[in-house]
Formats: structure tokens, sequence, C-alpha cells
């Protein structure tokens, strides 16, 4: 199968009704997007290679797919988005089948669907490690979209469910993006990041990029099944990390670990003792020369 | 270098003026964007992959850098576009040094500022072969993006340069995007593609999408050094191949080279004869069961 009957299946898989807005999709040098007036964009781009974020033996084709697009959902969740687009980029490996291409986008395509996103682009390669690359572009009210360098002094910490369940399970489930949550937290929540890496490694970040230092002072939320330590440096959870001004009543299904605190930025306090920034970090055991 | 100090770095080599339009850049969960009013946006990714795209020993660190962006550029250019912002993903490769990405982000991102391009975002990972990923986004006045499958039967067929030199030069050279002649195009090709794969298999798809045929009736502009073979086959120039209306004169510089007809949609005459769709295919000698 050369690239042009590739392209040719791989349109008829991501085939979906009309979508207002797309005028032009897969199958020309780029995709012809009108962006609805009074929205911003959203856009953000995830790797998901093979040995770095999954193993061939411990995820289905069909999951392999979901997990590649969950991950960038949750970045628009993040964000307080809706998303609406995506472009698929496969670099496939010397094992990859027609078989593992055509149930990797019968799994990217269905959790598509769920969301209303259509795929509209991307690119084909071959390399040594099975590599997708996912765009999802997404969409925000004019001026409302959430960002991680916003919180304030004083603003309460929240997260969206439990932690440490991925590591609790060797990281085999295919995550959930919480854009459920999103548009519930506009207007409301003065920061928000989604805890792909760890509670302790996104909150640094959060905090880093707003300026400030915080406190974990409530009881967290553990996973059944999982340890303190997986529900604070696991990642992959894909939970919602957001900050709302005290008084403010959060959305259901929000639980407060803690609050934002003037202090040296990023600097994190748990059970008395600084937390160490630590959780996924996709160059760990390499290094840069 | 941990990922987090890389992204600091990346951060301080991507800093330009503020754009307007560009509400937030790298840093966030994805990067926000007010899209310009009256105007439909273009979105597209391109691969560079070691061993596939470049090979390391034969292309300098910033070529690479500018020869993934000018990928990316080029497709923006074939749908009459001019970019607006890039994401830059890259999955480092066991011999990357930090010099070597550093290099490939000079090379870049002098390309980048070149065109007036942003670089908002992208992700970083690790894996066997060197990988970029670039994501370009347009912009073009509303309704006035040019297609594949727009050609009309009896339009002229041009090119906008000598064919061939690339492969001449065995791909080492850095392709030049005709982002200058973008707009001239607007509002007079029916139809546009860039020649990335080759005169006969590009041209062969936008006849193809158009559903006509075409015959190749002039001289071809072959490049100093080049073959005929080259300059039909061969790949990576990146010059425009587009449509006109019989009567329309062509902005300068374009060289007419035959017309589109109606006929078997994707068949091409050239000299008498079937020219096969052969060019430069990324699975080529891969092979998918």
């Amino acid at each position: 199968m050369n690239e042009l009957a590739l392209i040719a299946s791989i349109r008829k898989w991501c085939r979906t009704a009309p979508t207002p807005g797309l005028i032009a999709s897969i199958g020309d040098d780029a995709a012809i997007l009108r962006p609805r007036p009074n929205h911003d964009l959203l856009i953000t781009t995830d790797f998901l290679i093979e040995d770095v974020h999954f193993t061939h033996s411990s995820l289905s084709p069909a999951d392999t797919g979901r997990k590649a697009l969950a991950r960038a959902l949750s970045d628009i969740a993040a964000m307080g988005g809706a998303p609406t687009y995506a472009l698929v980029s496969l670099a496939l490996a010397p094992w990859t089948t027609a078989a593992f291409v055509r149930s990797f986008y019968r799994g990217l395509t269905q959790l598509a669907a769920l969301h209303g996103v259509s795929i509209i682009g991307g690119d084909l390669s071959k390399t040594g490690k099975f590599t997708a690359d996912i765009v999802v572009i997404g969409s925000v009210p004019r001026g409302l979209a959430l960002r991680r360098d916003t919180a304030q002094p004083g603003d309460i910490l929240y997260v969206s469910g439990p932690l440490g369940r991925a590591a609790s399970r060797n990281f085999t489930d295919v995550p959930t993006p919480r854009l459920d949550l999103a548009p519930r937290l506009r207007r409301k929540a003065t920061s928000c990041i989604d805890l792909s890496d760890s509670l302790a490694l996104d909150l640094h970040r959060l905090c880093l990029a707003s300026g400030l230092a915080a406190e974990l002072d409530g009881p967290l939320p553990v996973a059944p099944g999982a340890t303190l330590d997986h529900a604070l440096f696991g990642g992959e959870d894909y939970e919602l990390l957001c900050t709302l001004p005290p008084g403010i009543r959060p959305p259901n299904s929000l639980v407060r670990i803690g609050r934002a605190l003037p202090g040296r930025p990023g600097q994190v306090r748990f059970a008395g003792r600084l937390l160490k920034p630590r959780g996924w970090d996709p160059l760990q055991n390499y290094t840069l020369r």
C-alpha cells in the first residue's frame, strides 16, 4: 500500500457529516477553516511515541489511537475550550500493519465523534518507532480562555477528581479528557492546567507561570488502588487543576486541595515540607549534551 | 538538560515582538489566537524525519531547521495564503546535542522571521530518529484560498520556475517556498498545488482532485544541471503548479507547460505517452501488510 492508497483509506475512515466552518478538509495542501465569530481559537500539538508514551504490547491499537487524541483534547479542556478539529500525523514503524493503522483510526475517530471533532488533515511517513503527532484546534468564547499564568495569591486550589490511578495501573488506561468541566470553569476559575505529568510538577508549572507559591493543605483525593506517591508524582491522570477566588463556589465534583500564596514562584509546600517538582518528563533518562 | 530547562531556552529563541491576534504563545497547554476578521484560516502539518527527509551528515543543523519549516510554508503558498504562526514539535534522537537543537532553531526562526511567522507552541520528546513535526497556520482573505480540486477543462497549466534542481543535487538544498507568488495568484488561478513530490505525481493529484486529465505540451523548464527525468519525477522543487483560464494573463515568471482536459481523472500525457504518477513517496520501500 503506497501513500496515495493509504490516504484514500484514511479519508474514508475520517469522513464525517459536513461541519459548519470547515471549507476544505483532508486532501489539499492545507485545510481551510472559517473561524467562528466572537470566538478565540486554541491550538495544541502532542506526540504519542512508541516506547516513550506507550508500548505496542501493553495498549491495543484502538486504545493507542484513543490515547493519542485524548492527550491533546485534555489540553483544550485545560484552556476552557471545546475541541473542533484535529490533524493526525503518523510515522509508521517497521512492525506497523494495515490492520493496526485501521484500528488506530477506529479508536481515534470514535473518541473524535464523541466530542464533535472532525479530522481535517495530517501527514504520513515512516520511521523506526511508531509516532503519532496530534494537533487539536479548539474554540472558546472571546476572551474567556483559561490560562496557567493568571492565578492570584489567596486563590483556592482544586482538582477535578482522584489522582494516581494511571500510575497505579502502569499507564495502560486511556485517559478521559475533562471536556465536560471546561465550560463550567469559564468565568469562574482564575487559572487552569491539566494534570498530564503529575500534580507536583504541573502545580509547580502553574505557580511558576503565575509568579506564586502554593500550599497543599487538604486531604488529596487518592484513587482506589493508588498510593500517595502515585497521586503526587505519577502523572497521566488528565484531571484538571484550577484556582478559584476564595468565596466562589466551585462546580460540583471539584475537590479543594490547597491554596495559592505569595512567595517564591513555583514553590509548593505539602505536609510542612517543600514538594519536589517531580513527574513524567518526556526527556527522562535522556541526556542532552 | 530536562524538559523545563529546554522549554525555557526554546521560549527565549522563539521570542518575537508582540503579534496582533496572538493572545498567548508557548508555555500554556494551548496557544490562544484571535482570528483576523474576513479571513479564512489555513492549517498544514509536515514531518521532517531523519533518514526519510534528510540525513544528519548531508544537511547542517540550521538548514535542517530551515527545511522543516520551508516544507510547511510551501503548503500555505500553494493555498494562496500568508503564513502567520507555527508550532514546532521535536523528538530528539540519541545523537542530538544541545548545540544541534540551538542551530536547528536558529535556522528555523530566521526563516520564520523572514515571513513574519511567530512560533507559538509545540511539543518535546525523544525517539530513535530525529523527528520534527511542523504545523503552520496561514491566513487568506475570505473565500480566496486556492485549491487543487477546482481546475476546469481547458485551463492552462503553469509552473513557477525551473524543475529538477533538488533531485540533481541529491536533495541537499533548502527549498524556497513561493510565498511571493501566492497573493498574485488569488482571483486569477483556478487551482494550485506545490511541487513537493514531483511534477508527474503532483499534477496527477491535481487532475485527480479536479476530475480532469492533462497534457504537457510546452517545453518543460528544466533547471541547469538537471535532467528531464529529474524535472518530471525528482520532487522537492517546491515550485507552484497552477491553472489559469485560457486568455487570463499569468503573473510574470510563470511558465506555460500544458493544459487541463476532459478525460480520465488523473491521467497525464507527455510527448504522446501516458506519464506515470511517479515521484517522492514517504512510504517508498515500505510495505504496509
